[in-house]
Order: C-alpha cells, then structure tokens, then sequence
C-alpha cells in the first residue's frame, strides 16, 4: 500500500481535466481522496485540486502517475536523502523529526514503513538482505556510520484516520488555552485591538471582578477609565465595595493592600463602606460627599463612564447602585452593547458569560483569569469567539497599561 | 447582500455540470464558495458540491438560481415562519433560538438582518412602513400578539470570517477537556475499547501515579491486574513505594488508608517500607519473603505482568527496581510498546507525558488526571489521540472496575 | 547552647511548687518558655505544665535539671542509640528519619549539630578526634559498618523560629485542600454526619450547582430527595433547568447524557423546556401537566421537599419560579436555615460563598467541588467550618447514595 | 450560662496570687479555662495569665469576679451599646459586624443570645416583654428607628469547639495560596530577601521550568544572572533545550516567540538545537564555537554561575550537560545547598519537591506557579516554609527583575 499527492491547477473545469484523471485514475486502480478543492472564481485565477491517491504497490502508483501527467498532473515520487552518522549520539545536521503518525519512506522504488513509530526522533535505514527497513531513532542510539533520513523529500506521513482533515498537521502546543504561552504577545494583541476599536469609534467594554481589587490592580483598571480606553463597565457588588474600601479604608476583603496582610476586623471594612455608600444614596452622591476621593467607581463617576452593577445572592449590603433584579440587569446590560467592538472579561465567571451570552460573535472578547476553568465554561457557553489568557489579572492590566501608555 | 447556499450533486465532473452552474453564476455576478467538493470515486456514488452564495440583492439571487436549477442545482429559497405568541412572557412552541452569529431572515421576498444580535432569544418580526425588521427577543420580553420565527426554514445564519470551515457550527460544551462532561460515559468508553483490544490480542498499558495509593485507590488497580486486564505497568519509585508502604503499614506518605487522618511518625513510614526492599534486594525477593502480602506491585509479580519503575530526582531511596537513569528507563519503556492497543495514563503527568512520547499515534490513549493542565499539557506535547478524563483517579478506577466487571 | 523539656505534674500552684522550680532555673540561668500550662480545675486534676529549656551548655542544663528534680521535675537526658548498617545502601531498621528542621543529638554528654540538614535521612554519626560529628545521610550513600542513629532517644529538633507553636510537628500532606487525599473516607464522613443530624432531628441543605445534571448525577441526588436525606435544596436557574431540559429531552446544555455527544441543536433544548415550564406557570404545574416525570425537581415536588431557585445574570429564561431579586433571594434562602445540621455544596461556587454567608459556623458544611479554588474562596470568604472535598460531584453522588444505601 | 474573660497580672506565682484566685472562682462555682499563660522569666517582666470564665448566671459571675478583685484580677462586665438606626437600609456607623460563631450580647445585666447567627450583619436588639431579646440584621433590612449594637463592648463570641485555640479568629483571607492575594507585595517581599540574603554573604538558589522559556521569560532570569542575583541554577533538560532553541532558532517547543503563532516544522526545532550542542560535547563547547549567543544558559556560562541540569524520563535528547541518573543528580545538587539562604522554584513541580526535599528549612523558599496544586504538592511534601504565589512566571520574573533593579 502506498500514498502519494497528486496536484491539478488550472482550467479544470471548463475542459473537463479533473474529470479525464480522475478517468485514468480509477482505470489503474488507485483511489483518491479530495484534500483541497478550491474552484477558480474568476479566469484568472486557477482551479487547484490536490488529491491524497492510494495504489495497492508502487508500481501501479508509478504508472497511474505517469498517465495523469499528460494531463497537467503534478507529483512527486522523490526518494528519501539519506547521510551517514559522523559521530554517536549525534544525528546529521538537517535529520528529519518523525511524528508519532504512520510514516513511509520512498527509497530505490519501495515504499518502506518505519518501525517503532515514535515521535522526536530520527529515521534510519538499512539494507536487509536486498530489503530495506526503517527504524525510529533515538538521538541517544546514533552510532557512527548509520545511515539517517535528512529532509522531507520521500517520506509518507499518513495521520491517524480521524484526524484526516484538511488542517490535520502533527504539532506542539495545539491548545488555545494554556498557561504556556507567552502572554505578553495576547496581550500586546489586546492593546492593538482596543486601539484599531477606538479608531474605528467602537467602544470598549470591561467587566471585572473583585480580584481586581483584591490583587492591587484597582489603579491600573483607574487609570485606563481615566485616559479613556473604556467606555462602560459592567461588574457586581463586590468589585465596587472592595474598590470604595480600599479607598476608604486601604483594604480589600480586609487585606491591607500596602503590607498584603490582614487588618485588625478588616473583615467589616467593606460593609463599613457599604454602609456609608448606602446612606449617601448613590455612589455618585458619595463622591460628590468626598467620601470617595479614587479607585475605579470614582473613575467612572469623574468621567462620565457608564456603568452596571448586577446584584447577585452573594452580595452584602449591597450598594445602592446595585441592580438588585437579574433580569433587569440583564436589560441594563443589553441596552449598552451596541456599538461595543472589544470586550475586555477580567477575573469574573459569573459577569462575563452573563456579558458573553448578549454578545454578538463578532466582538472581539478577551478573558482574562488565573483559572483555565473559567475561559472553558466560557467557550462552553457559546461565546466562542472569546481568546483566552490564562493569567493573573494584575499581570494583564500592567501590562495593558503599559502597552497602551495609558 | 444576500446569502444563500446550493447544492449540487450527481456526475458533476464527467458531464461538465458544474462547469456550466459556475459560468451561470459568474454571468449573474453572484459569487461562490466551495464549503464541500466530496468527489464521487466509483460510478454508483455521485459526486456532491455545496456553494455558498453572495448576490448583491435577493432578485439577482433569485434570477441566477433559476437558471442553475436547469443543471439540476437544488437550493431553497424559503421563507420564515412566523407564529403569534399566545401569552406574555413566553416563546410560541418550536422557536428559533437564536445563534450569536450574524442572522438574516427571508421574508417576503426581502432578506433581514436581525438586530440586537444575541444567543439565546427568539426572533420577533415587525413590519415598518412596509419594510420589515427582526430583533432579537429574549424569552422574559415576549408579549402576546408579537409575531416570532419558529423553525428553521428562512433563517440565514453566517458565522464570523475566522470560523468559516466546514464544520462551523454554533455549540455548546465544545471544548474536549472539561469537568462538566458526564464521565461515566468516557469510563465506558474506556471499558469498551480495553475489551476490544483483549478480543483482538493487543495489550493494555497502564500508566500511573502515587495518588492512586494516597486516594486509597490501589486495591482496584491490584483487581484489574489480578483479572488481566492490565498487561504493563509503567510507574516511578512512589506510586512502588506508597503501594508496598500501604501493604506494610497501612499509610501512604503517613495518611492512615481507613480513617484518612495523619498516622504518628507516618511520615518515616515510606522509607521504612522502601528499607526493608533495598534489604532483601528486589521487590520479587521481599514478596517472596513474606515482606509484602497485597497490593499493585504483589499483583504484577504474582501474575507475571511487567513493569517499568522509572526513576526521578525526586526519589527516596530509590527502590532497588527502579531505574535511576532517565535515557535507559526510556529504553526500558520502549522494550514494551509493541502492541499495545490502549494506554491508560492515570494521575501521573510526567510518566504520561514520557510515554506519550513514545506511543504511535493509534494507540487509543485515556489520560486521567483531576487537573484540566496534566491533559493539556499531554496533547501540547504531540499526544493528540489521548482522551482527557478529569477526574479523580479513585473514581475512574472503581468506575472502570465496575465496567470490567472485573 | 542545649535544649531540654522539662514537666511538672500535680499541686503546683497552691503549694507553689511551679514557682520553686522556675526560681532554679533562674538561678542556674537556664530560660524557659512555657510550651504547656494546664491548670487542674478540681482537686483531683493535677496541674500539668511542660517548660522548653535553654542552656548554654550541657553541665549547666544537668546541674539545673537535677537541682528542679527535687520538686518533682521529670526530665530526660537520654542519649542516642546507634546501630552499625550492615550493608551498603540500606538503614539499620528502626532508623531515624530525619525533618528539615535544625537538630541535635545528645551523645556522650555532648549536644552535636547534624551537618547537612535534609528531609528524609538517615543519620551518621562519627568519632573526629574525640570529638563527634553528624550527618544525615541518604539512603543509598549508607556504606556498611556506619554507625546510624536509631529511634527518637537524644534526637532534639528545633522547628524554624516561626514555627514555634505549641502544635508545630513535620509531617506531610497537611494541606486541607488537596486532590490527593482518600475521598471515599470523606465521603463515609459527609454520610455518618447526615445521619447523625437526622437522628438529631437536624435537617439537611443541599446546595447545587448545574454540572450536578452535565455530569450525569442528576438521578442520584434525586435518590437521596426521595430516600429522605435531603430537607431542602439552594440551586440556581440552571440545574433546575437542566434537570428539566434532562427529563424532557434526554440532554444537558444540549449533551446527551447516555451517549456524552453533542446532540443537533442541543443547544436550544434547554430553551425549550424553560419555554414550557413559562407556560405551565411553575414547576408544580408542569408536572401535573404531566410535562415532566422525574429528575431533581419532580423529586423535590412529589415529596414535599423546599427548594429556593435563586436568580443570576446568567440566567436564561428563567423559570417561573425562580426568584431573579438578588436580595429576596437572600431573604428566602434565610427563611429556611433555622434548625440545619448538615450543609452539602456541590458544584456551585456562587450559591455555596452566598449559603456559606448565612449559616453558623456550627453547620456541618462540606463543600465539594472539582476546582480547589472553589473550596479555597468559600473559606476565604469567612466559612471556616467548611470541609473541602475536591472531586467530581459525579463520584460523591454515587458514593454518597452508596455509603447512605439510599 | 455566661461567660467572662478575667485576666492577672504580676508576680503570680512567687506569691501564688493565681493560685489564690482559683480557689476563689472555685468557691463560687464558675469554671475557668486558661487561655494564656504567659511566665515572667525574669524579676522585670510580669507573668500573665488570661482565663476564660463560665458561670451558670450573671450574678454568680459578678460575685466571683468581685472577690477576685482583691487579688489584682481585671475584668470587664462593660455592656452593650445601642445606637437608633436613623434610616430604612443603613446601620449606625460604627456598627458591631457580626461573624458566624455563636455570638451573646451583655445588656442590663442579662445575657442574651443572638438569634439567626448569620456573619456580616448588625445585631438588632428590642425589650419583648421586659427581656431583651437580639437577632441579626442584615443591612438592608434596617428599619429607621431600630436600635443596633456599636461598637465590641459588651459582645461575646464563642468560636465553634474544634475552633477553641489562642489564635482562632474569624477573618477573610486566611488560606495562604490564594490566587486573590496581591501579588506585587509578595514579590517585593522576595526582593527584599533576596537582597538580605546577598548582604549576608549567603547564596541564592533559582529552581526552573521550562514555561519560563515558553512564556518569553528566559530574558528576565537572563538578566537576573548576568546581574549576580542568582548564584546557583537547577533545572532539566527542557529548560536548558528550549532557551538554546529560542536562541538559535528563535521559537520554544516550536512557538515563535516575537508572534506567539506557530512556526512551521517548529516542533523539531528543539531536537535541532539540542542535536548541535550534543555535537558540540557541552554547553559551554557550543557557546564557545558561537553557537548560542545569549539566554539563560549563555548567561551561567559567561558569569561562571555553576547549573545542575538534573534529567527525566520525558527528556528528548539530552543536552549533554545533563545528569541523566536522577541519585547522581540529587547527589550533584546537595553539594551546592550548603550556604543557600534563599530559594526561588517557578514553574517546575518536579525539579521544586526534589530540591524541597534536600533543602533546610531554614532557607526562606519562594515557590511560584501558575496553578495552586504545585504550591500544595511541595508543602504536603514536607517543605512547609514555602510561600506560594499562584501566578505567572512572566509576572513574577519581570517584577522581580523591576524589584531588584536589575
């Protein structure tokens, strides 16, 4: 059983020329399957088919090949280049790195499978009794002299059966949501979205959760409201409260947010601040009072960002600005989305596939959390176009910061 | 712009047909995507074609599909269906339930964005001035007499530019690692698949951690290698020394197995335990004394299974079985990959990494692991066939235990 | 610089004997610290107290120690005992295993130093020109003829400077929260506390989250509301939406729960059932209508069972029943605490923080979640009592039925 | 049943005034518990002792406390204060704020229980027929006109039994490995250490993973060396093999490291690097043919800082320099503990719990990862003077390098 890529391109069509090898193909025996059919729209640009081909032996291969060339037909029956070991241990410079998939290699006319398949390492090959064999190779059993596969040329991967589809292709670190990779990149990424955003007058929307705060970020999630990269927030009780006592009382949760230690009775900081919000009226009132001087609320109110603060059945107090109805916060949220071109989720499971499930997939949606489970549920959920970090959210909004020199 | 998709099937390519569709559509400038070219390679099976359409208005839409239906083009241009809600508050029976990709609907001849994009709503239609209009509508603002789309027919539906594959689809729980998935399920399919490899004369690897002694789980491993089920063990010095340590003392790493609390000086006890090993030279020997009575390791021995102890900087003592070189332990893994039809990696993430490594792709592989990262971090490194479990190992253990009726 | 522990027992204040021996010490100037301090209450309870003396040298320590024997001290000046190995690579049995923590051992009047502090060693001692010397010493570096300390006799360990407390000890796996403990002892647990609260005629709150119905489990916990173990039940919108959505169309967030595959247009099943039930006006109704026969709610109806469906922003639908006030949900939830034994949350970290916020801390309170992190936040959240198991709430439902033969 | 907290001090024991004292309580029938007791060692500083009284009514109490009076005991019988709240939803300021233990007011003489024991609320107190009775009160459910305790006089909390020690305090926060915590301060922390280590003369010990190099790290602890902040490195092949790679090719286990995307034929690019420095002989051979030009490894080399590259059963190649026998390279790495005072572990579990487990406990350990079972592996392993920051290795090492100027 060999395999082998035949290429058509040009007017396949309107001649016919698909048909007439495909013709000559099956007159041979060999079955094809279509890996790239794509149809030339307009007479300048060429119909290309690639076809994955299966003969019963090389021969049969050779011959059906050599009928579709006629055709226009391009293949490849190029052989395997092997170089001879120089040293142990070492394999030749340019050594082919097998996969754990299926591999043949095409050499002096047979098409040999490589034994012990094992990803990592190299391919070598010798002469059994006028019979060649193949043999995975770790770098460490290299022994001067053997004969090693270097480069591509001649060498069959045929992935596992369910992975044949077009975009099947052997390769680390396939998973778009892992703690492994550079961070710094996605969120350079985000920064340059919120910009093309604001050039293109959409707007930006956050949603937050307490951690924020907890962490000491408050002043970076401030400072972007302040130099105008967010347009609305959304986020709940506790992110405010933890923000107003950290302004009040220079807690968060009862950790002091200087020294991160705990405060004598901080535990009821934030219903101390609650309370105080609740009796001026709003959170607007408060500052007005000068009872809030800074954080992200005093931010908002300062410069006229709107914001939604949903209540939840954990929530103390809770704030008079809190909207203590799901459903009506729901519609509050709803009547802000028009318009949103990125949406920033940080540190909230709760608010942001509450924020994903009214968001069209065209929002560019980054959600940031120290926690892998919550960019899954967010995907689960629906909101698929959403791009994961898996990141502390006081690493992303430094960052973010920095990157926007805001 | 209007959108409509097309398909073809039958001897497309002998004859020409869909040559002559394409110069159809070109001629009424409506443009054309192949979203599937499945080729018919034997003469009873037809040879499908789906087109994705884009017209610049629905009569030009209309006008080229009518001249393509000549060729046998089948297409739809059907309508909405639209439904009188009955009562507040409440969806009519069979609702469209709406995507978060961007929607048209077809009515009466006009196609219809639908605004305020959002997943989870129906669709409610409303004529204005003689033009209609459709917008999404959340369950809780439906009111009676609103006319909303049931079913399918009429409704256009284009996932966002990035996601246009063939298998676009909108979905929930897409994601393959999750902890939300019903496991019994993927224990079955385990149970399933270790059978057919037993049918089949391949054997089973088992792969696994120390936590399998700490969750108390090792008597259900010691049942599955008793039953046969299992015909190679790769493990490292703890999962060998907790075991023979649970055997001897009744703890592992000083957790009493009964009742779950700390054992005085249980934290000694691993050493003593892999002490008396060292003593009598091999774990063989110590069975063969009377030093070890049950367990995973007493299992192997006693019934012939091999196994592969591969060593670690972090080792205590080591066991005198365990291969303190990492290169020529993975000589001795590789000894016994041949034939292996399924692997079991169950709460180890280096051992299952190490032997993903060095498994052929087509080795039906189960990684267990109560952390989401360990089977990430697995398929990151090339195993794509393995099949995350997350789960506790206890759990997959008595589970699989269960299915095996072993 | 020596160390001592010295105890004193019986009538130590009225004839003030504790003041006698302090007195000696201070004459000899060896400080003390107290360690334990157990006034007897009554006449036939002694007083109990245990000093931490420091000497700066060990003449001193003996001339002190004897001097305060008079009064009834106990003290200890025993020595190490040591054992020659017997071969290369093994411990003598009944070795000391050594801490990370500083240590001494008394040998011939001499307190010695271990050089080399580590974890998991034995240790050597030597003769270095009459002076001695000590080691800890690997296991495998052990040469025969080494002379190694046996037993705890003349060991002294001193914990790090912060880490004097009275209940300072090594061990391992002192972690609350950890994936690798036995759960099924756990669980026994969880299941004697239920049954010791009903027989106490205490009741049982059940507080669950929707992966209760993803995974599966859903029939077990409707089990234990039949079986009687349950007396009320905290959830949100989704499980009983899903436990719904199960009943009526056999999938959970449109997964089919026999199968574990995706089913087509799943994802508006949940949809639907809402729907239904906003017809019917309550789940009472619904289930005389006969629309739904069996799950969690039907159970919760059909005996009499409370359940407060508490609203979120994540909600679809919702159902009729469920209260979306945030506050009012709190206030109902309140209305149902008095007279609760025993506390089960699973799978829901919302619900179980906004439960936890209600309960005394003397409600038996296990919280069982698949993310350590949910566990962490609820006690991080004030809810101390609270008894983490993280493992999937598929495998404590299964178990618990078991363990409860519900 | 009533409580009190009596506290003495002075010369307790010379003139046995506590002795005296008991036997007064003793006399009068109220239990008493020592709650702290603190011995005077020296003539200048008082002993002091804290008793934790129990009477079965007040005045039995009041009599008792007034005869212990005599010998010096203080005690306090200060009771409540009650403030009118002056409007709907908003407590006095200064408001007690409740916790979840069992919680008694002092009032008129009279103890009372609060009733609905329920954590962040105000106590509610009101005469009902000539008895006082007290109830929490959740903020929101303030009347104007209710009156509300202030202040912390006069209440009486009883934490659960299990919790019954000196130092059980009701707080928020208190588990250590949080990722809620701010993480700046802890790194300041790290830098501060760091910084004292170094002034002591004493060495610092860095411990690292791979996703150092993966997140795009490698240039931070680059600098960190270069700088003389690092004195001693461990870590594995991979770490070492993914820092050349992106030295030499520009990617980490094939991801581009300037794009974040994938590289084509990137996975081999690991193999190739590690393939020329096998050839090479060393490390160091390859730096010095100007093979490797910078990163992690190039920067121990040029600043003579001595590595340990202990190796692995998942290692590819190994790079030369690698210890491949995992005793050989525990042994290798002891023999640079000695005079570490601090050391960092990020992003590597194995290579942390191996270097854990030879490290005293004396040395100040960071250990950092992006998942918090890392953190509780190596402190249920035994080395509990780690301090974990659940976070990022791009977080930690750019802030560090910021700390230290470096």
């Amino acid at each position: 059983m060999v395999t082998e890529r035949l290429s058509l391109a040009g007017d396949l069509l309107d001649k016919n020329t698909l048909g007439k090898v495909l013709d000559v193909l099956n007159a041979h025996g060999v079955k094809f399957q279509t890996r790239r059919f794509k149809v030339g729209e307009f007479s300048d640009k060429p119909t290309i088919v690639d076809l994955h081909l299966t003969a019963p032996d090389v021969e049969t291969m050779r011959r059906a090949l050599e009928a579709s060339a006629v055709f226009g037909a391009l293949y490849s029956l190029e052989e395997v280049t092997l170089v001879e070991a120089d040293m142990d241990g070492v394999l030749p410079e340019g050594f082919h790195s097998t996969s754990n998939f299926t591999t043949h290699i095409h050499i002096k006319g047979q098409f040999v499978e490589v034994e012990n398949l094992e990803m990592d390492c190299g391919i070598r090959v010798w002469d059994e009794n006028g019979r060649y064999r193949a043999t995975t190779c770790p770098m460490h059993r290299v022994r001067a002299g053997d004969r090693l596969v270097v480069g591509f040329d001649g060498v069959r991967i045929s992935p596992a059966e369910e992975e044949q589809r077009d975009d099947a292709e052997f390769r680390f670190m396939s998973n778009e949501v892992s703690s492994e990779r550079p961070k710094r990149r996605m969120i350079e990424h985000a920064a340059r979205a919120i910009q093309k955003a604001k050039e293109e007058g959409k707007r930006v929307l956050f949603v937050g959760g307490p951690a924020i705060v907890h962490s000491g970020s408050a002043p970076f999630l401030a400072r972007l409201i302040e130099k105008g990269w967010i347009d609305i927030l959304f986020a709940g009780n506790a992110l405010a409260a933890h923000d107003i006592e950290a302004n009040m009382l220079g807690t968060s949760l009862g950790v002091d947010l200087r020294t991160g230690g705990s405060s004598a009775h901080g535990h009821t900081h934030h219903l101390r601040a609650i309370n105080r919000v609740r009796r001026a009226g709003s959170i607007a009132n408060a500052i007005e009072q000068g009872l809030i001087s800074g954080g992200v609320m005093h931010a908002c109110v300062k410069h006229g960002i709107p914001f939604v603060l949903a209540g939840s059945i954990r929530d103390d107090g809770p704030l008079p600005d809190v909207i203590t109805d799901g459903i009506r916060a729901q519609d509050a949220m709803r009547a802000h989305i028009s318009g949103v071109g990125v949406c920033l989720m940080v540190a909230t499971t709760l608010h942001s596939v509450a924020t994903g499930n009214i968001l069209p997939a065209s929002v560019k949606t980054y959600c940031v959390d120290s926690d892998a489970d919550s960019v899954i549920k967010l995907t689960d959920r629906g909101t698929h176009q959403a791009i994961g970090l898996v990141t502390d959210c006081e690493f992303f909004l430094t960052a973010l910061v920095a990157e926007l020199a805001a």
